[in-house]
């Protein structure tokens, strides 16, 4: 039996009680609140999951990038979303490719981008499906909810596309202090986003999608009547953000890094082999600082360089070198990407390995 | 031909005449010095770039990782040091098959984690050249100066282990605010170490390795009499980092992230097409903020999410949806980490595709 103490560090962990019961958990919420699901697949980039989650009832996948939506295309799954603003000829015509073994829509947010994909489509004297990305406040991509009509009729002016919906991701809610705010955020994502449907609708568009996103989110979002899909991502393994901010328990986190002590040069000073090339730099949401938590203990990582991580042990903890650890990186989505594989685990058991795919992606 | 206007986005590209001036500059101002030079090959991570530095006089190579140092012995480099206090018996084991193919030395400092590798060499009746870690003042692994002798001498009791040397890393430096401040520091880097090997040479030791680290204070603290070995890595390519540090010029950075604009909100706002899994959320040392440069432009990265960063377009500049851009970013040793391919151009021509090897390592 393959367990945990003959893996080397630092490698990344799935407890897959915990992956299992958080697949099952978004799936049954959907479902009861009558709402496809659509799980963001950047954040595991693992074909096996996917699975998992298409087999608990998700109708189909969000991708990132034309590299995941080929892999999982190649896996089996059908139904794509690429939640971006893929842009240029070269992207169109794997588009184009993709379209032909499976139902594939795209992001759009501006005509200037639109039309880079909708030339190699009309061409080929087919039509690409896309929604419309709509900024509910995150000011990162997406049209403002009072240009959205102008934007959707420009769009409608290229043959190539059809434009069959709506979406938006309300990141900004990885900013929030409270659960009182995530919930607002969540309710104006989906409220905001009704508006701009029913107004392109009453402009004579066929809006049968209105897509909304983030874990965090996700359960009031999608409540709000009118919103038809949900595309968390996180919500497989959630991480130390996902605690950080309220949205769980730290027993619904499935993912972990296992990492030796490798130096312990003063009590208050621990290292460990898992650097910023298997964590990432990426900050805890909304606050609080720090590289990552240690499971079991307060004492949490204070400094990351490339392959060390520096622990500020906490009065009464220690940690002794060659001793392991388990760390709750702060945001898993990005650990995923650090790595070629997940080990998933049932206790100290090793039950799989699942490569993850797309990596570096494009 | 095959030139940059084909290569999707978004893909990291390797200027091929600034790489041949770096690794041919800091060769020589090492052979002027008299010092061995063993580049640190975690910032590239490619056979290629190693051999070109071999090529130039290269003593052998540092490495972090021991994946690193199976892939670069296997592709010929006999001379490798793993920078990095190496702890347990799986990874002893592997050093020992390791020593088969390979002069092979590791650094360690303590006597804890020296033992989880002696047993496995003493068990095979070898020895494994090790080289004790110093604290010159970075407060991250290794043994403070006045500690150094005693833990050397628990250290030559482990009958597996030959102690030939000491190593360090100023990487304070990268906090440096002023190049009055990086001299000072590296100046202290060399003197320290330098007294720290005198110390033990005393007491009966046979130090024949002084070897100081990093690309800012490679030029002052490999001057230090005394010192034999420096181990810069960041200097093939360097970074926005090294130039706001005063290290090196713009023009003699030879790494790049070439991204699109896939969205422009509004003027002031552009958003491209690589994200924190193309560049990093590692921030600009010493300060200053954001998240990557524009070349030939004064706006910077605001932001970045996973797959977009975002641009705060500075007044009386544009970006338009489609445009490509070119991003030097804050740290390139783990934009290498994020990709799997580097494409080596002289001017808009590509000329190579260089695998990068041993991502994920450990």
């Amino acid at each position: 039996v393959d367990t945990l103490a003959n893996q080397e560090t630092p490698v990344v962990l799935v407890d897959l009680g915990v992956l299992e019961r958080n697949i099952a958990d978004m799936a049954q919420g959907c479902r009861l609140d009558g709402v496809r699901l659509r799980p963001h697949a950047k954040t595991h980039k693992c074909v096996e999951i996917a699975r998992l989650q298409l087999m608990a009832g998700a109708a189909g996948l969000s991708v990132a990038k034309l590299d995941e939506a080929e892999v999982f295309a190649a896996a089996g799954c059908q139904d794509l979303f690429v939640a971006f603003p893929v842009v240029g000829a070269d992207k169109g015509e794997r588009l184009l490719r993709l379209s032909d073994r499976a139902r594939i829509a795209v992001g759009v947010d501006s005509v200037a981008g639109a039309e880079t994909l909708a030339t190699i489509f009309e061409r080929a004297n087919r039509k690409l499906d896309v929604l419309l990305k709509v900024d509910v406040g995150f000011r990162r991509a997406g049209v403002l909810p009072e240009d959205a009509l102008a934007v959707a009729q420009g769009i409608a002016r290229l043959s190539g596309l059809r434009l069959r919906g709506v979406f938006t991701f309300a990141g900004h809610v990885y900013s929030a202090t409270s659960p009182a705010e995530i919930e607002a955020i969540g309710r104006a994502e989906g409220e905001t986003l009704v508006t701009v449907a029913d107004r392109l609708r009453r402009a004579g568009f066929a809006i049968d999608e209105v897509s909304v996103g983030s874990t965090p989110t996700a359960a009031v979002a999608r409540a709000i009547p009118g919103v038809t899909e949900t595309r968390p991502g996180n919500y497989v393994f959630h991480d130390a953000s996902q605690v950080n901010l309220g949205v769980c328990a730290i027993e619904s986190c499935a993912l972990t890094v296992l990492a030796t002590v490798v130096s312990v040069p003063s009590p208050e000073r621990a290292v460990l082999d898992a650097g910023s090339k298997s964590l990432s730099k990426d900050p805890l949401a909304p606050s609080g600082g720090g590289f990552g938590w240690l499971l079991g203990r307060s004492s949490r990582i204070a400094a990351l360089s490339e392959e060390h991580a520096v622990v500020r042990v906490e009065p009464g903890e220690s940690l002794r070198v060659g001793e392991r650890v388990r760390i709750l990186p702060n945001h898993c989505c990005v650990v995923v990407n650090l790595t070629d594989r997940l080990l998933g685990t049932r206790g100290n058991r090793v039950e799989c390995s699942w490569p993850v795919v797309a990596r570096g992606s494009r």
